[in-house]
């Protein structure tokens, strides 16, 4: 179980305490605050602030494109204009802080999104808890031999076994060497930013995350999507439904053209409007690689 | 008088409604929250949202530095220990919304800061209004004489009316045409993204800007700065107040180590200790140039 | 003509003087080095410095992706491979710099694309030159009538006079009072940075502009398309002639995959799939809007 | 030793390889390109693309500042004028790609600084090998008494010894058990995304990182400084050195004004001005926290 008592009571005493505001309120959004979504066996994701809301979207467009988004007369309407037009600036002005608990190798991938702002729990500082992610059963997956960068089939009986009891005696053995170092009982004890080398990428850490909504789409185009790794897969999911009910609408949209679409290149353009006109086009015949072709067909078929 | 009445009403509107939320609420901000500062003769800032508070620094500090930060006993105390050691990422957290109306060629300077999220006002798509900025007489100054980037003395007398006639026949002009230009009675009409293009850089603007703390008191070390022009000056001087009255923790420390402080070179600092040790020290024997040498004596005498 | 003598004399100086680099060359690229590129009436775009070529991209791809990458042969694959798939970081590993003159309200829509260096010539601190974009006759459109943001037909006959007379005498007598009000003959001459603020948004401007590959290519992706305004395509498209001859491999690509692709949201993705079954579909059971379906059907018509 | 016999040559070959280019040429930086610094027991930089040198900074600084740095005759000048008035963005004029080598908790903490480009090893996609970190023995520090962050005495005697052998048999376990996880004879063998997570922080990466100067300045300002840890700091050096060689003006200038240099708050400088008449000063009537006295005193004692 990811959270303390401590945190469930923090928590609990974080949403009891409510106050007035003049500021954009979304309801869907009151909801969510500080509460812990489960993701992994230790991880969470809280929302911890937000600003603005689907109105706050429509009143930045509005000011920017003035009387040319007048024809679109409603707001939903004009949000799925801004996002299939690449307008990004609007969502630019809805801001999400989250608190997330996360492995450090999901960590890595995570802060490659250079545009947000964090602040990791340090391990120079601190010591950190015992708490490492051994994946379940169901995801102990074999290396893929169609391609180099994902995963095949799970893996079964005496190796799953043997890679389990591995994770997890390596993780153990690391953490106690980990607090052996540390310790200042008979001995000086190593500083704190030296020992953490000892230990392993699956430790968990934690950080607060802020991001505008423009950028969070981004990452979790990237990241929800079925090629991520299935580790932060499930964060970049459980922040999905966050945000559809946060900004209902531009979440909407957002599934529509960006999880749900494809870009087609010029060729691929080319290929679909030679079919519709009934000719038949073959790999051969499209001027598409091996590759290109396999993925034009996955999304057209 | 820089506000319609449709704003004003807009305005008691927006502060007439509020609600209740489970978020960090600054007492001070939303005091501030919709209402028009206003600026020049024609512009003013408005919070139209914000997130976080001074508590959200500490927050956020607290678990980045972990135990490292316990020594720091208060929240006043950390903040400033924040400011002096440029610990920039506790301050992100805080994130300010501004609607700010103002003259082209002061957004020509803001817009550089690039931190920040902008939806401004198109006149591609929309027609402006008929406002320019037009100084105030205790502003009409002289180009400096001592350095090239700055004011001297004030005009006066003939030569100060005859400048204001200038830029208000000017303007006024640009404008007659500009409308005459996009009419469409008796004519096409030019369209609005090239008649614009005949608007001087002192006709309004307004745009929605988002910045967080940390960037945002970068943008007012530099703007709130004497050496900073006086029409940009005055914007972040409004905005500074604002601040001290949503994050007065960090507003005092920011006052007290970026608005007030200065940074010595390594020459400077070992002229102070010199100094100190009762040496007298000429510029000739500071290892400075003239430029720096006067600069450090604004600094210390 | 955009160039003064000394400016060519400058340019041919500095073409003159080659040496020798251990440096990855793009000979593509050395053969537009310092050039002027003449855009609008006096505007130009030159390459000042660039940093790396196609192999640049390939090599950080392969450092990135490792044994990933090596069922894709070859540099083109790769790099086309990099492009479909939204890989960005390995374009970041090019830089170029510019030096470009531009229309002042072609430099405000410009410098929205905030990842990127730029210093521009100061008006605060220079006296800027008497050179207005005044645009040739078969730019001077109407208003669209059939959007608010574009153009239409082009004016013609008395009223297209009357603009250019306009727009020219306009910009003259501007630029007259902006000199009277800066002399210092017989009286004190108001400051630059004041003085500046009658100036017409058509006056040009100059300033060194640096980004990566990725970045220029959003930036051309959104500039030197059909609906960007006429005066910052032309930049554009000289931009994007330059950069076809420094890495074309990666420019072949953006063409295939961004200037030349669009991107299907699935309800499209869901009607070309009901489409190639051989069902007639319309706007009505396409579950999109009347402008949505307009657009589709210009993607695949 | 951190080169293989596969990389000397590459480099070699790289470096027997001149051509000729119209760029701006850093005779210095042509004396570093492609050598591999060797930094911690298996680590090294490697300048591998630079753009720009002294006389680009002071080429932008001149078009900015146009007639305003006329005053300024020579170029050293000039880039200390830049540096003290924190006129930043002429540094960004140039850019430096370097390859590292180093260990992961010191990518970590590397990877905070977002404005810069990176492309590191995938261990998703490829192989780690068999490198970790092993701190020297006079590098084995205890944990700072003083403060939590800092490193105090060097461990001594079998306490050293127990650590070193700690750090030592743990990653080379961990590393055996990644190999056999990831083995496929016999077996499925686990998805190198899984696998991974079984290595600790002190194993060894590589990117390609490229950055801006004044980007690189706040990095080497942050990470050259005494309060950096020792593993990041040597990383900074070995850079500090390059530049040096670079860029001598503004490295100088940066030398001057931000590593030997300090930042004063106003209660600091009002504190010196007392002192400078005369008056004695302690921390009871300085206004200052004890921290702030001591560290006060550090500065100009």
């Amino acid at each position: 179980m990811p959270l303390t008592q401590d945190q469930i009571a923090e928590i609990e005493a974080a949403r009891a305490t409510s106050r007035t505001t003049l500021r954009a309120v979304s309801e869907g959004m009151e909801a969510h605050l500080y509460k812990a979504h489960e993701v992994l066996d230790h991880g969470f994701v809280r929302v911890i602030d937000y600003m603005g809301d689907d109105s706050a979207i429509v009143q930045a467009a509005r000011v920017s494109y003035g009387a040319g988004t007048k024809h679109v007369s409603n707001d939903e309407g004009l949000i799925r204009y801004l996002m299939r037009h690449w307008h990004s600036t609007p969502f630019e002005m809805c801001e999400l802080k989250l608190h997330v608990k996360l492995p450090v190798f999901v960590a890595r991938q995570w802060i490659r999104h250079r545009t947000a702002n964090v602040n990791e729990y340090s391990a120079r500082y601190s010591i950190l808890d015992r708490e490492f992610y051994i994946p379940a059963p169901e995801q102990l997956a074999a290396q893929s031999t169609v391609n180099n960068q994902g995963r095949g089939e799970v893996l079964t009986g005496e190796e799953a076994a043997r890679v389990l009891e591995l994770l997890k005696s390596d993780a153990g053995r690391a953490y106690d060497h980990y607090e052996a170092m540390l310790s200042q009982e008979g001995q000086q004890g190593l500083a704190r930013e030296l020992a953490r080398m000892n230990l392993p990428a699956n430790i968990y850490t934690q950080w607060y995350w802020k991001v505008d909504l423009h950028n969070l789409f981004h990452f979790l185009r990237l990241r929800a999507d079925a090629h991520a790794q299935y580790e932060i897969r499930v964060y970049a999911d459980a922040i999905c439904k966050v945000v559809a009910d946060w900004v209902p609408l531009a979440y909407a949209a957002f599934e529509d053209y960006r999880m749900g679409g494809a870009t087609l290149s010029s060729k691929a353009l080319e290929c679909v409007r030679r079919m519709l006109k009934g000719e038949e086009v073959t790999q051969e015949t499209s001027g598409m690689s091996k590759g290109e072709w396999r993925e034009f067909m996955g999304v057209i078929g």
